[in-house]
């Protein structure tokens, strides 16, 4: 079957492509409002009318939320499931639009052409590049290269409380050979990429208590212990002078980078210089050994995200307060367990408890480890291909410092690997007003499924 | 003259003393609240009455809040000025007094008579331990053997706002040789002392300024600076790990510690160990090569008295805060110079910036140096001599760890020692409910006060 012809059928189809994406967006499906309910029912509607004008039995099923929307499709090759949301995020401060979120347009920005909507990125616009290559594909040969089932859930901007349960009722039905994911920006602008390391999470609180009560610092200064000098030097104590956290134990699980990945991101050509300075950064602050991009991507943190004891008022309280608070994250990777993790922190601070304190933790187990796709699978680098192919660069195994949760369930709860393939952009103003999909994405995004299917419609099913 | 006739006849005066001083106690004399400024100018007119009664010509002097009294007796030993305030603290909570707080009585706590009443201890009960002495004095001798100056003010616990103007006013008419203030604890139950160094204070706070906004922790733990763990760092390096204050030029201008102080509260017998259970602290944790009431009575300190920064909200926020605070205050002693501790401690930060921060100072030059009294006065060892009598145990020159305004005033307004002798305890509950001074204190405090003035007669005027 001829790759070729898609491309050219989704280059004419652009105008109506975007149409339909447009029909789609003016849906205000916010899925976190009461209000909005029936508008979610909507967007659920549309897009099983859609895939129907495709030819395919697209089914609304319900949940205790809003529905889902499944279909099958059959076909030659391997099984692929693919997964997006129709629901988004709310518009609050709607004054901060210069439109309408619910009135899509292409708009014209530094000679991008980009559409402006709620919803255009995340992940609508996203959703549609996939069904979009399908209609091309099946317009130009009737079928589709792969056996491909359609998961869309209208629940994610609020937590996707039905997602797990649904799963677990549908698992036969929803279990493919790989699962594809369309919700990522690409790891660099025009860089092609598959997002194959999400970092897990530890969280973790604490209060170290001292004096019996909050003291005049007056009449006790001096002898009394001062929680805050206290937690300080403990927090202090957290890394090293290289950036290294110097917790005994964290690494273990830390796996090397290999040097594919480091090969890819180092020839990826990343404006670390662009990226730290954004965010006012003249250089990376992590463990010195490692780029800024296999700092976020491939090496683990411990953070402090809060602290606070003592008077923080205006003006002036001579206290020496009876105790201090930590509040703080690791990320994981790798094959790092979060309990060992949790443990080893525990441990490195009550050895370093001074005397006359006492730590009390108020963090629960709640962590999750890392997900690290299998990349030896053949879809991925058969995708990879199609990737670099179609943008004309080499495509990378990327990492995500942040936690995908849905990615993490299609692992462990259906047993397959997932990828997350996104054509966003970091300036996308996702879940921010003026949110935008430059068209760019959304053409080159269907165009790059087309060629994704096609490669993986060669590999054994 | 005899001394034994006046303390024979404060013990036989014991009782109508009281009911002299309950009847002040009585007066709800709350400064700081509007609705009792009738009360206020009734305990004024109390006491020129009292005084006037003694046959002293006591005047009430208006001022733009409470009246001042002055009255002044003539006598040819030195003069000595007698401070002391007859306005109170406000009672609230009023349920967790036991009884009326204006309705004093005599109670016995563990074996020990006291006086229950709002104003007992602070400053009623201790300024009329002065008067009583005097009264003794001159109804056994009819005279005085100083020359005295009373000063009462109405305003000590609403801030004393009217007090620099009127003694700048007033200058001339209440210079003295030295100034007796009768409104501190002893340093220890039943061992006479006199404050004679009280710590000055440095207020400073800054905010350390990494990350142009707050980051997410997933997208850009790493390379992102935390200026939580900045600030930790730098408030970890405040001190050495013997406790010390690791600041450059800190300690410029702290005296060495006489040996004849040294002896004096090395013999004293405090205890230690009570002072600091008290608190909960096992051991002092100032600088190791102290005592306790060393660190607290004659070593400065640096305290951070509060700090934030990030979330400290419920749950968890993986957030990287683009700012730190802390607010601090140093307690000095002997010479040191607040705004060159204000300048060796922003150094000490500055030069210890990490790159991509940056550092905003927010105190004012808002301090004051310590008080250290002159204790080569004869007067100083006439007094501890008269106090040692009394109590049949060595009185001390003792430090204070907090500020004493007023003190300061007296030194640097009107050019006087200030002597500062009072007999009130830690647990009088001064400023709380159930507020009690000892009998003994108020009745060996008004022996105190007779041998006081009969010892300092002797003094060249």
């Amino acid at each position: 079957m001829s790759l070729d012809a898609v491309l050219s059928r989704i280059d004419a189809d652009l105008d109506p492509a975007l149409e339909r994406l447009f029909d789609l967006l003016r849906i205000p499906s916010i899925s976190t409002d009461p209000e909005y309910k029936a508008d979610c029912d909507r967007a659920a509607e549309w897009l099983v009318k859609d895939l129907n004008a495709m030819g395919i039995a697209a089914e609304r099923r319900e949940t205790p939320g809003h529905p889902m929307v499944v279909a099958h499709v059959d076909g030659d090759g391997p099984h692929l499931l693919f997964y997006g949301h129709y629901d988004v995020q709310p518009v609050d401060p709607l004054e901060l639009w210069h439109r309408d979120p619910f009135d899509p347009a292409i708009e014209e920005v530094d000679g991008q052409k980009v559409i402006r909507a709620r919803g255009a990125s995340d992940d609508k616009g996203q959703l549609m590049t996939f069904v979009e290559a399908c209609r091309a594909y099946m317009a130009e040969h009737g079928k589709l290269p792969c056996k491909v089932t359609f998961f869309f859930e209208g629940e994610e901007e609020s937590g996707s409380p039905s997602l797990v349960p649904f799963m677990k009722e549908n698992a036969a039905e929803l279990t493919a050979d790989v699962a594809l994911i369309c919700d990522t920006t690409m790891a660099a602008p025009g860089l092609p990429s598959i997002a194959t390391q999400l970092r897990g999470m530890l969280k973790e609180e604490f209060t170290l208590k001292g004096p019996r009560m909050d003291l005049h610092s007056g009449l006790y200064g001096g002898p009394a212990l001062n929680p805050l000098r206290e937690i300080s030097k403990l927090i202090a104590s957290f890394h090293d002078e290289t950036g290294r956290v110097a917790v005994d134990g964290f690494y273990d699980g830390v796996p090397e980078l290999s040097d594919e990945l480091r090969r890819q991101w180092a020839d990826a050509g990343f404006d670390e210089t662009t990226f730290l300075g954004r965010i006012g950064m003249s250089r990376a602050h992590g463990e010195e050994a490692f780029s800024a991009m296999e700092q976020v991507w491939a090496r683990p943190t411990l953070e402090v995200n809060g602290m606070w004891g003592g008077y923080t008022g205006a003006g002036t309280k001579t206290v020496i307060p009876a105790e201090a608070h930590c509040k703080l994250t690791c990320r994981l990777v790798g094959d790092q367990d979060p309990a060992q993790v949790r443990d080893a922190l525990r441990a490195h601070i009550e050895a370093r408890l001074p005397v006359d304190t006492e730590v009390v933790w108020h963090g629960s187990l709640d962590g999750a480890p890392a997900s690290v796709m299998d990349t030896s699978r053949p879809e991925f680098e058969l995708a990879r291909g199609a990737l670099s192919d179609e943008w004309s660069r080499e495509a990378v195994f990327a990492g995500m410092g942040g936690s995908i949760p849905i990615a993490g369930y299609f692992k462990t709860i259906l047993g397959m690997e997932p990828m997350l393939i996104g054509f966003a952009k970091d300036d996308d103003a996702i879940h921010s007003p003026n949110e935008k999909y430059d068209v760019e994405s959304f053409h080159k995004g269907i165009r790059s499924w087309a060629r994704i299917l096609d490669a993986l419609g060669q590999a054994a099913p």
